[in-house]
């Protein structure tokens, strides 16, 4: 059995606590108008120094960057008909910094202002593990995606998935029991594939749902991998069970990697094309793995630690980010000699220093200020 | 095209040079006698200033030690009978020290004082790649290896193997025209298996076959690790292609390890149990391979770097062990800087470092007499 979630030890500038109604509306208007995503939506709100007053200078601000026509601003009306629709089947919404907005989510980069959400809240109160992998996938990846999955729904983790057939499909309905959670590229009146409506009921049962979209929303090419930078952004760690050379996948890991979170692969044969994507990420250094244990072994040490961390519900209203609790004296000396000139991996770091990533990263952070490190492409840091 | 092999930079007792017949007869005569293996011989050498010596105080060290009948010695007319039969089929015997005892071999703890060569010692003289596997191997595997072994021939490696059924025989086949090395674990004139002796026939045109054993040597259950040690100690790295839980392949992997050589593992499904042992590798830290441009990218910059270092012909006689090439200071600051309380594997800091096996080794030669770091078990060393 694994240890419950961490709390978030990351705050952003919207505050924490609960939402008015109207405050709530307003972070919907603001996100779902055009052109607005999650990165413009905090610089505005940063720069404008909360919702209210960015939603006011949205069109002044189209119009002085040369836009031809005004973007469409999503009415007030607008967003009340979106939370009356959505709410009327029972999906929850839940603003960046409301007590129930999932955890990890908020430490990444630009997390997404709103999350909705039908189903189990509780599932998200357990460690979240992602399972990924192709689509067309081979008998054998499914095999081991379900027993995977299973596995570590018996550890006390909710496994997350993107509802997509092949392996994503494998993994949620062998964790349906034992909670999973599928993360929609589109909105939750539209679920795609169509052909998974009937699953997506059975999830809900002891799962949940999650979606940034909005509820009506028809998932096109792109929205894929911006669902995929919330898969991984949920979750502790990313096993990509099965993956050819361009998969989506990849795509998965990749966010995984940036955000950091552990990157798992599964070995399979380098005759077999199907592989090539996960061998790819083994040479990248993901950590191998055959059986849930290996899963467990990178992540418990990193549950361990976080459960320790003192809780961070408190920060001041429209606070900056970036208020980590602080690692003690022995871990960032641990952490210094562990650095040098040549440049190591973030993921490198955690493994060598036993301590959980949100403090390596707090250390870097503190390095990063005081000019002691630099930082390198795909997540790697050097000391100067 | 991989350059050639580097120089030796470690020496041992036994003095570097060209040997008499009267010298190389006392060498074999001590490594032939009963209960003298490599560590022994070299133990006898240190304490008693030479061959000779050791080969006169051996019938005293046996009584002394309680032995309750007198260790078989080989005599004079035994080991000249062996070099008369051997050199009868074209064997020729290299004693450690002399320039054409293979390079790499000389560096490892405790190297076989004799070894006995039938083919091309030309053979010997390009870097070497160890491929090595199970013997009831699947025909992927086997498929795979000869790919391996034929890209690697090519990019000018000579691929070594145990000329055991299965991963070996296929790696030898494979680069049956660009050389490959076969390394007994019997005596040149008790071929094992005997359906290999046509096999080996055809290894003799381009490569060669080494032995540390008598000529007549039936190899038996225990001399099959002990030729795996062999394997390891010649090539500049393992590739281990496919190997089931307990396969001796993994015993040749950790000699690797232990050796400071390259561990490389072919992924393959965690449902398949003829991986279980490579996988295995992949978790402790092996490289992954799916292609030889893998092998090349780990090994180039070992040989880059060993291509620079000043040639070691000159040590004088008798001299100690460990006379390495010193590092530069600004390799000795770089791997200082890797070093952290938090022991990390000799393998890793290679990687890490950028730089050869042997410079690190080197440094950490230094390093541990200045009493600065310890190690652990599995080729792990941590910072005092």
């Amino acid at each position: 059995m694994v240890p419950a979630e961490p709390v978030a030890t990351r705050v952003h500038i919207l505050s924490s606590g609960a939402r008015t109604e109207e405050q709530r509306l307003d972070c919907l208007r603001l996100i779902r108008s055009e052109n607005v995503g999650p990165r413009t939506f905090h610089e505005l709100v940063r720069y404008y120094g909360g919702v209210q007053p960015a939603l006011v200078a949205l069109p002044g601000l189209a119009r002085r960057g040369g836009s031809a026509r005004l973007p469409r601003i999503c009415s007030r009306e607008q967003a009340e008909a979106e939370l009356k629709a959505a709410r009327a089947v029972g999906v929850e919404f839940f603003t960046l910094g409301e007590p129930d907005y999932p955890a990890r989510l908020r430490m990444i980069d630009d997390p997404p202002p709103v999350v909705t959400l039908r189903g189990k809240l509780e599932a998200l109160a357990r460690p979240l593990i992602a399972i990924v992998g192709s689509r067309n996938a081979s008998a054998a990846s499914i095999r081991f995606a379900e027993r995977l999955a299973r596995d570590l729904g018996n550890a006390g983790f909710t496994v997350v998935s993107g509802l997509a057939r092949g392996i994503d499909a494998a993994a949620h309905r062998a964790s349906l029991g034992t909670g999973t959670l599928a993360v929609l590229a589109g909105g939750h009146d539209r679920i795609y594939p169509a052909e998974h409506i009937e699953l997506l009921e059975e999830i809900l049962v002891e799962g949940a749902a999650i979606s940034e979209m909005p509820f009506a929303w028809e998932p096109r090419a792109h929205d894929f991998p911006r669902r995929n930078r919330l898969i991984s952004g949920l979750s502790l760690g990313v096993v990509v069970v099965e993956a050819a050379r361009r998969s989506g996948s990849l795509i998965t890991a990749r966010f995984a990697g940036e955000q950091g979170r552990e990157v798992f692969a599964v070995p399979g044969s380098p005759l077999d094309p199907r592989s090539e994507g996960t061998n790819g990420l083994l040479k990248q250094g993901a950590i191998p793995v055959t059986e849930a244990a290996d899963v467990i072994a990178a992540i418990e040490p990193i549950l361990g630690r976080g459960l320790s961390l003192p809780s961070a519900q408190e920060p001041s209203q429209e606070s900056l980010a970036s208020s980590g609790v602080p690692a003690g004296d022995d871990e960032r000396s641990r952490l210094v000699a562990l650095l040098g000139p040549t440049p190591i991996s973030i993921d490198d770091l955690v493994r060598l220093a036993r301590t959980s990533a949100t403090n390596v990263r707090s250390v870097l952070l503190e390095l990063e200020i005081a000019g002691r490190i630099e930082r390198h492409g795909a997540g790697l840091v050097s000391l100067l």
